[in-house]
């Protein structure tokens, strides 16, 4: 079958790979049905050093499981399925907590003798806990919005959940990428009163408005700041949404924060340190977040998805098949997309 | 009327200075009962750069109201009442929202025309709202402890409350120093299950295990990690109390959380940067506390310290009157004393 595998920055292929197979019992294999590009594969997409195995890539994805090991029991044949970014095994205290990503047997696929999801098929492991089945078929319209449950917009209301977004908070989420947008998503739909997006692509800006932002401030560092304090009465807001990951953005994000505040941050940080130990502690604002339990997620989400109340589909502004997965990465990295959906 | 004024490093002197008088309508003036040294009291005794006007000190006492401003309600002259460090207006949204310490008039004794309470008496600003009024006489036997609700025993509070510790949690107070061991009262009071202190001075141990502390790390760095990883069936507590503030001591606090877990940090912090980015992101550990609301905490506390559940006032191991001020400095930055108690 074809898989992508990338062997360095700008480096991604589109290959023959063994089909995959039932190795454990609580495997399953999968048919890709969707997939998607995401902006942590663009990470490894500008810097990865050269590799002469390569990097098996794709971890979005939904479709359609063709086969079960021995002690698969919840998820069968036939099944449309969510495919979370992170395998869990379903069972351990931490996946019974909701806390999926810090499973005891949690795994990223495209290692571990898993290939990714951009690709015709995969084996997934721990297919009872990692899987979602669907109440869809796989030509469904909503496909691209369920897909988003994967990761993205899991990701985006996890930020949501960290910054303690709550009815009438003002809120503002750092970062204008389909994490960022799917974070306005969530603000709105726990009821935040005040959007203020920090970005400045027009597109994906325009798509934030339609999705409930209602400020936008395209400033940076401190004249961001000031900008969003403006907004705010003069103290900053309650619930702050950290979508980037950089130095910069956390600092920016820990002091727009108003006194008593909250930082979810979901992106991937670049330092070994978060700025802004000061006025995190003397505003007592908390900053949490981290990989985001997407599993743990799609049963407050699902719904709103089905009955058409979000549509975090919308991010996705492209669509390849697997031979256009190279020029997809392209796109997403020039920002000529925002956020690429595969159809193998 | 005598107070206590420091003039550089280890340069503390009693001296008289002008009685306090109401000078704003809301004022008024406090007869100091007991005061106490706060930890925070030693970074400027062993690094304030030397001063020829000095800087008054003190900011923890329960004292007696002898006079009211104009415009003062809630407060009466001959009232006993806790001194909490912050002043704080009473009517600001912060303060309706339960954090005093961001009241927009929010101000620290000893600066803006208060002196320290490590005096005589002093001018307490918006009384109402900074002053709480006690139901005992001014040489109730529980003093001591009711002192504490003035900062240390709020404090430690604040991180049990910033650290998220609820019944049956496994719960680690970094630092054995007097918020510690109040750390190590609220997490015991607040349902703890285990409660490990990490320290390693005899004195204060002995105490904290008196206070509920059931197992103790004297190690430190990477072994402390270790060590309390081994103690938690291998993944760490679910709730840290960060009491000491330095560098070392706050990555020590992220890497013994467990995923999910919480820091509630209250040791004021050395660094621009808080440490252990990463492993807090990977591990979804929230990082939250500062300057604690302990205000609004005496509601709630006030009622065991006077039916004798907790003895936060053990922490006093010395008394001294405003003579022996000076050398109570001393005997605290040396370590002979755990915290000096101030009868003026």
């Amino acid at each position: 079958m074809r898989a992508t595998v990338m062997y360095g920055a700008g480096d991604v292929r589109i290959e023959n790979v063994p089909d995959p197979s039932i190795i454990e019992p609580t495997d399953a294999i999968m048919r890709v049905v969707r997939a998607s590009i995401c902006g942590s594969d663009l990470w490894p997409y500008t810097s990865m050093a050269p590799s002469e195995s390569g990097q098996s890539m794709g971890h979005e994805a939904i479709g359609v499981v063709e086969e079960t090991g021995a002690d698969v029991r919840a998820i069968k044949r036939g099944d449309v399925v969510v495919m979370p970014f992170a395998i869990s095994d379903g069972t351990c205290e931490f996946c019974q907590e909701g806390l999926q990503t810090a499973c005891v047997h949690v795994g990223f696929f495209g290692n571990n003798g898993t290939n990714g999801a951009q690709a015709e098929a995969l084996r997934i492991p721990y297919a009872d806990g990692t899987l979602y089945p669907l109440p869809v078929g796989e030509d469904d319209a909503l496909l691209p919005s369920l897909l988003t449950l994967s990761d993205v917009m899991g990701t985006g209301h996890h930020a949501a959940v960290a910054a303690q977004v709550a009815p009438g908070h003002r809120v503002a989420v750092v970062g204008d990428g389909a994490v960022g947008l799917c974070g306005v998503i969530a603000a709105k739909r726990l009821g935040a009163e005040q959007i203020i997006v920090l970005g400045r692509h027009a597109d994906r800006i325009a798509l934030a408005r339609e999705f409930g932002a209602t400020d936008v401030v395209s400033e940076r560092g401190e004249e961001a700041v000031e900008r969003v304090k403006e907004l705010t009465g003069g103290y900053g807001v309650h619930s702050v949404l950290e979508c980037v990951g950089t130095g910069d953005s956390t600092l920016t994000a820990v002091e727009i924060a108003r006194p008593g505040g909250a930082v979810g941050r979901v992106g991937v940080p670049q330092d070994e340190k978060t700025p802004g130990s000061e006025p995190a502690f003397y505003n007592n604002v908390s900053v949490s977040g981290g990989p985001a339990p997407v599993r743990a997620y799609i049963d407050e989400l699902l719904p709103d998805v089905l009955e058409g109340r979000i549509e975090p589909g919308r991010v996705f502004d492209r669509t390849v098949d697997l031979d256009g997965v190279p020029d997809g990465y392209r796109a997403m990295n020039d920002r000529e997309a925002i956020k690429v959906m595969v159809k193998p």
